[in-house]
């Protein structure tokens, strides 16, 4: 016998002590192949996703590597649920800097296998490697559909409502706590600590998707910004969207914020890291998609109407169209 | 019309120019949607892989962007095609530092559009992010096999016959020239070309997929060494190998190498990045196992054999182990 052939790589031994509990679907292998395989659903189509989060752009040095790991899942399941789709499972690629010790690995993976858990979406593999830059963390997300049902964000037509799940702008409104502009706003503890979470950790609305799936002509994730988002949503259907800014669903918080800072209601429109949904819904099916949601325990406002034409409108209650400084978040 | 809210972002103009041309399956709908479908094919399995390469750590920064591209994609097809699996299309997730500029993504795309059109294999999707950190990519392939029939590390038998494709150690001598180790080996420039072309663009087997598939009782990709993946192979089948290593197929550059150094055989079996396969073979299916290698137009040879027991054992013609110091690749 070689016990020197036999032994596992540090590599593996990480990838058996932290990640090989998490992955419980049997095609996983326990993490101990090159690969991995699903049986698909019968009768489904299969929704691909990927999204990474990098230290340092999208989440804070400081962060805690739980709420790290969660919201690395979280980005991706969002657009499974605006997709109108299940979580079937993911895969991870992990880059760390050499300093990443083993109390970050143990917080990241407890959150991982917290989420993986919550939202029934197992680990089926992974990649990890060393590296000289930030912690790196891509997510590639599977999920399911009926066959030939996956919504898109083309579809949305004339005369189809538009609606927001939960409420917007929070987390955008958060990054200028966490970067002290947010220091005049005069917020209490309650409300600056409702904000921080809402960044910290995005809530995707998974709960929501089958609803999504079978009432929306058109949907996708608020990952960078309502204006910017729905704005693109528009431009693939084309159609215009006419929003009322005043029935943009806020929190205590923002609304807090805004009475204090008129302004930062662009900041609300146009800021990203919301992962809420934003959909057209036919309007004979509104009713049904309200009751739909209610079920499913997620809050939905109606926010306005898609109309012939281009482009997102955000009408004040004084009839003036607001313009944005820039409507969407961007890397480039 | 709002101008400002109409105009794509520069990621999406990025993804637009770069990227869409490669998104030719329709579930991947232009990348102008959040996520992909695609319809699996009926009686079949998915096999999933995700492996990054980091500028630095698996490619010089010198490297052609081209060259980049083709080896991010190459070396998940590697892991298909030691799976049995045929590639049906992947997702990249992109990190780029702010310095890259437009003619590295042009390179970089016009490397992954060539492989994504040989290996038949389409861009289902994908991300784009800044990195204060190097280039990383981290690539998602998915493929198909009968359902079933994934060639796992498990399954190899006391008995069976072990194959690898190619030759062995090419891409690892190739590093130590790079890093002028490899002055002292006086190879000619035919012999130092061939060992860097086979470090920086691997050959994943793909055409063997299927010989693979039909013969091999266990079967893994040698990413990270032939000792060190060939002693995992089988630790998870349960059995011992037994190589002959003047069996082990070495190109005429690593065999004048070797006349010249010959410790650099620890770096032919143990070094990294071959990208060829090795698999166990029943005997009795190992002369139709040949056969159709042929067929494929891929070299295979028997190096050994698998007995009862456990490790990967090398013997050299004198009858003596080989003792590594690294059986194995590890980042960690």
């Amino acid at each position: 016998m070689s016990a020197h052939n036999d032994k596992l790589s540090a590599e593996d031994r990480l990838i058996a002590r932290f990640f090989k509990p998490l992955a419980t679907h049997p095609g996983a292998l326990g993490l101990s192949d090159d690969a991995a395989f699903i049986t698909p659903p019968p009768g489904c189509d299969l929704v691909l996703k990927t999204d990474a989060i990098i230290g340092g752009v999208h989440f804070f040095a400081d962060d805690s590597a739980r709420e790290v790991a969660r919201k690395a899942l979280r980005v991706n399941l969002s657009d499974l649920a605006a997709k109108g789709a299940r979580p079937l499972g993911f895969l991870i690629s992990l880059a760390l800097p050499k300093e990443t010790g083993e109390p970050w690995l143990t917080d990241f993976a407890e959150g991982l296998r917290a989420d993986a858990a919550l939202f029934v979406c197992p680990l089926f593999g992974g990649d990890t490697d060393r590296t000289p830059g930030p912690v790196t963390i891509s997510i590639a997300m599977f999920g399911s559909v009926p066959q030939g049902t996956m919504v898109r964000r083309a579809g949305a037509k004339p005369g189809d409502r538009v609606f927001v799940s939960g409420t917007i702008g929070d987390a955008a409104l958060a990054l200028g706590l966490r970067k002290s502009e947010g220091s005049a706003w005069n917020l209490n503890d309650k409300q600056r600590q409702y904000l921080l979470a809402r960044y910290l950790l995005p809530q995707p609305r998974n709960a929501l998707a089958e609803a999504v799936r079978t009432h929306a002509s058109a949907a996708m994730d608020i990952s960078d910004g309502l204006a910017g988002d729905l704005a693109k949503l528009c431009r693939v259907s084309g159609v215009a969207g006419e929003i009322a800014v005043d029935r943009v669903p806020l929190s205590e918080a923002a609304r807090a914020v805004i009475a204090r800072a008129s302004r930062q209601i662009d900041t609300v429109l146009t800021g990203g890291d919301d992962y809420e949904i934003v959909c057209t819904v036919p309007a004979g099916k509104a009713a049904s998609f309200r009751a739909a949601a209610q079920a499913a325990n997620v809050p939905v406002t109606d926010i306005g109407a898609i109309a012939a034409g281009e482009g997102a409108h955000f009408i004040a209650v004084d009839g003036r169209e607001l313009v944005f400084q820039h409507a969407s978040f961007s890397h480039f």
